[in-house]
């Protein structure tokens, strides 16, 4: 039997969905099974520079109902303002560091559990280390980059959505002989392209960790072609427009406007490569809002309860993890330091390559 | 007892949801009541002009299964060739209707259901006219802007999938405290964008039947940050591009790719105004390749079985619609005389104003 | 310019979806618009019988967000206690009417605002002529059976839940060469089993409205197998229940949960007449409790607007009605005295005569 | 390089979600990078029955467009049957295997893709061992329970069908405070229930591994009550008949139909227990034929491709599997040695139990 806490919560960067399954499953497991009291922090980090510190206890009440099922976060986030370096109205820089800390001690908090993605943890680590808070950490993002967990909450939401897209798309690119090109998100890696495209029955994957050429996509739409079907669906993970495409993609980058995006981009160079008729769509935030995927629901709760027993065994600077179908833990240090991009030769490029798909190299 | 008759149909325009089901409910009347033999032709009028004709015999099989629930045409369409002024490879236009009419008479068809829009219809009757085609029109168009019908095939499922996207939108755009804009189709009229704004709880429509202005979007925007929401969400029809919006609309027109589109247009222009974060989705075809809604489904199968009586009375020039819970039919002249956009004093204007919806005006 | 105004609404009989997208319609009109108060009654007229009442202030803030988006209702609802004949703790009934009128006396109410189904608007109409209570209408009831309005809130998405079982079991049904059955709701009238039905591309399709036999049913899934296709779908509205079906009915009807429902009782005659193995859904309240379709939310609140209007032109004992695209208002009187089951020559039952389904009959 | 082969694939035991994207990905692999003839063959082990053997070749074009999508399977599948002990007309039973063995070699197959449970890979390596087969297994089962594998083509899926009724249930369950049921599949494993539920929201799940009494159920209930909460959420997998409840139990068990299934039988007890109104819902086999999601596309893809390799390998009587992110194989004998049903202290038991969940234990 541990003593009595109080412990906060806050979500940090980019929203997604499964976010308020954690909160919850947090409040369950710290009121139910240890009597403890839970607060959470608004808008990530930022409600710890405010005085009195913003925050909102959270009881069972607050979390029932319908709270788990709803994307976003009740809590609020952004992804704007490293307290180490706070943009300050008048355009200067101001570390904050000891504002947080001190929100930290003022609300008595024995914990403070971080769900967050990479960039954040690196900060949150940062702070505890500074202050000596007791930081446990939840993995989430839809990019599904962050190393040591298989998977982290969002991301199966986040394919989901852009799966929909594609089955949406496919009747209407063969009823009109269409290339439609679906642009997705993903700032770094390519993990929801790939995966999406594969369970959408995408003919091209463009993906950052993957160097893509015009010529090839156009060599594959070519061959479809040849098999009688006269449409195809590409999926572009939007942080290909961070590749070096040669020199009409030097273009693209120096007036990104100019094309509407990088899918928008990729389609007129589709069009003039092949002659086909191309349309774009530009998913965007619905990939974050959207209600969490059973499974996202699932492992947001497996975390949740977690977190809150490391907390209670005194576990700290850890991160839950979930691994060969159970939950485990891992230093947040050791989380962070390995990026997890697209293996180049991992099951999935093995997948989609053994279906064919092009993967634009 | 009617004799045997061969009769032919096509889809034609824009692909929409909702297309299969009228075609297996054309071939299910006509075959099981009347014993007639279905062809269908293959992209709208294009398949008349191929020698032999481009057809496929359509028969209780074809359109069996999963069919209906299809989005886009198992016959294939398009919305290019006029055939009275069909674009011929050198660049030069030539009238090909006679070819057309050829081709029906080769097919020996007793009749030609064609499954269009006004655009569609006016060509339609021209070829009826000039050639004796007995024609029957079936009303699709996601715009829902055809006369002397209540609903026209499409438009539900269109209007479906821009709710389900304002659904994904509010949870993000809450978290971040954003403005969310989404663009949605609409090539003249505003009906999708002002139904899905209603039923997805937006905070701001623009439709092209309302000129607005962004100090007015700008102070919805205000107002409902006033009342302690510090989000929104804002839908734009594509078909507001065509407004004349002030010196900043007229360098739009001028680029639109600068902008890379009328949603990422007023996005930069909510910002500047307020100093929101914006962000855009532009849902582009997954309006029309969607899965066709029960509504769809269920007006689609009422239309082919009425098109298909109408052939049995020797009824033609005439449009089945929807009216006041019944299937009825209508001159095609008159159906396409009238253009059905937005009414500003019609029922939804009136509920989106009640609810406090700002139009931009 | 209307004086101030304090209105009730309260939710009765059966929930449905689309509910609270009313309720905050009528908020949004009545405080954006008129300025005037709004109280949620708890659980229908029970909230009245409570001292204090129980009730809760409706304002911008409680009806926002996603609370349009989700089935149910906030006000709570019951289907038990008419209050002139209550059921008390000792069994005997007692008119507790005054109460409800002295309820609504206590509150202050300038008009309530009942969302119910026939049921209840024969109840609160009798309670307002007897206590002068100035009300007003909103017809919501799944089975959509309400004369007058062409459509009621909630029936649209009950609809759609069924048609998409219907999808789900279409697939599965082929693998196996199944009859699958499929009991919807529907308590005297078969509009959710006909519609859904038709769009769910259902092969036979009981409704109370029409009477089947066994033999009719068995023959039709024989001429299906005719044709080469060896699987079926049935729909069975659960109101069949109440059919003369002849000797094994009488069974059923003396026995009801010795054949687990009325679906479960027709697919073991189907097995028995046909040989085909049979596999029964029973949907139940996902009928009821799903997020309301667009078409529900756009019909809900373009109700709620009105309905505030009503008050404010003193127009009482009415109730909103949708009739060719625009809301209007009927007298409640009419609207209760025309019950709406299904017409036999009306055009969904010549829709799917036309298709080639089985009425049963 | 390896020589040109024709290889047969077949769906065995239950059909569920993702049939159809195994087979695409077998075709895709077999034929583009190999170059091989793929053939499948009707109704599992049937097809081999028929002389000529029942098959269809599979070539690009028949696995193309929206096939991945659909629930189901092309081929069709039984669970009747087992070729060693074949039910005959006349009643009798029958040793067919030598004429599958037969019908392998009439094909001329060099390998056999078998997709299957643990039944089905039972009978199918008999057959092999017996015959000389080349088999290679890929897991299907909805109830997930094969062992070596983290996942099953199908379950994913199904969950999802179950938690999207849980979510439909709740709103309607508050409304009218009621305990709402859901009964959902599993044939000796609770994995369907469990993961729905904890995903779903459910106050209490019933597991076939975890022995229940109705006094536990209702405890449960009303500490939920006690907290103001005047509903819940109840699954049960439908295995739990097969549960020594009790007396009642027994009396269930005596005659199943009295009750109309485990789950009104549960609701019924529920009711005498607690007093609360209960509805019960009974999916049945929308959980088997609902359209696959990502995660089950995404899976039967990587299962295709890998099953391919296996045989250009010339590895045979192993079975695919899903470990750790990748696609691994097995020996087909370990994999059906072990049974995999829910682990009293595994980490999905241990969620559900940190968030309160009640076991009925």
């Amino acid at each position: 039997m541990t003593a009595k806490k109080r412990i906060g919560i806050l979500t940090s960067g980019g929203d997604c969905a499964g976010l308020n399954a954690v909160i919850r499953a947090v409040v369950h497991r710290a009121v139910l099974t240890y009597g403890w009291q839970v607060v959470g922090l608004k808008e990530g980090t930022q409600g710890f520079l405010h005085r009195p510190v913003a925050y909102q206890a959270l009881d069972l009440r607050m979390v029932d109902g319908n709270m788990m099922r709803m994307g976003g976060t009740i809590l609020g986030t952004t992804n704007r303002g490293d307290p180490f370096a706070y943009p300050m109205a008048d355009g200067t820089l101001k570390d904050r560091s000891d504002e947080i800390i001190g929100g930290y001690r003022e609300l008595g908090l024995d914990a403070l559990i971080g769900i967050g993605g990479d960039g954040s943890f690196a900060i949150l680590r940062k702070l505890a280390q500074k202050g000596g808070l007791n930081l446990v950490g939840i993995p989430k993002t839809i990019d599904n980059d962050l190393g040591l967990t298989e998977v982290s909450v969002g991301y199966d939401t986040a394919v989901g959505v852009a799966v929909e897209a594609l089955d949406r798309l496919q009747p209407t690119a063969a009823s009109h002989q269409r290339v439609m090109v679906l642009e997705v998100m993903g700032r770094d890696a390519g993990h929801i392209a790939l995966a999406a495209g594969i369970a959408g029955g995408a003919d091209v994957i463009l993906i950052p960790e993957i160097q893509y050429t015009i010529e090839s996509i156009a060599a594959k739409i070519k061959q479809v072609r040849a098999t009688g079907r006269n449409f195809a669906l590409v999926v572009v993970s939007e942080a290909v427009k961070t590749l070096d495409g040669g020199g009409a993609m030097k273009e693209y980058q120096g007036g990104e406007k100019r094309y509407g995006g990088i899918g928008a981009y990729i389609g007129d160079k589709i069009a003039e490569a092949t002659g086909a008729e191309t349309r774009v769509t530009v998913l965007g935030h619905v990939q974050r809002g959207s209600m969490p995927s059973p499974r996202d629901r699932l492992i947001a709760s497996a975390f949740g309860v977690h977190a809150v027993d490391l907390i209670a065994e005194g576990q700290f600077d850890r991160m839950v993890a979930w691994s060969n179908r159970e939950v485990i833990s891992v230093p947040i240090a050791d989380a962070i330091a390995r990026y997890a991009c697209v293996e180049a030769d991992g099951p999935l490029v093995k997948t989609a390559r053994g279906l064919g798909i092009s993967l634009g190299d």
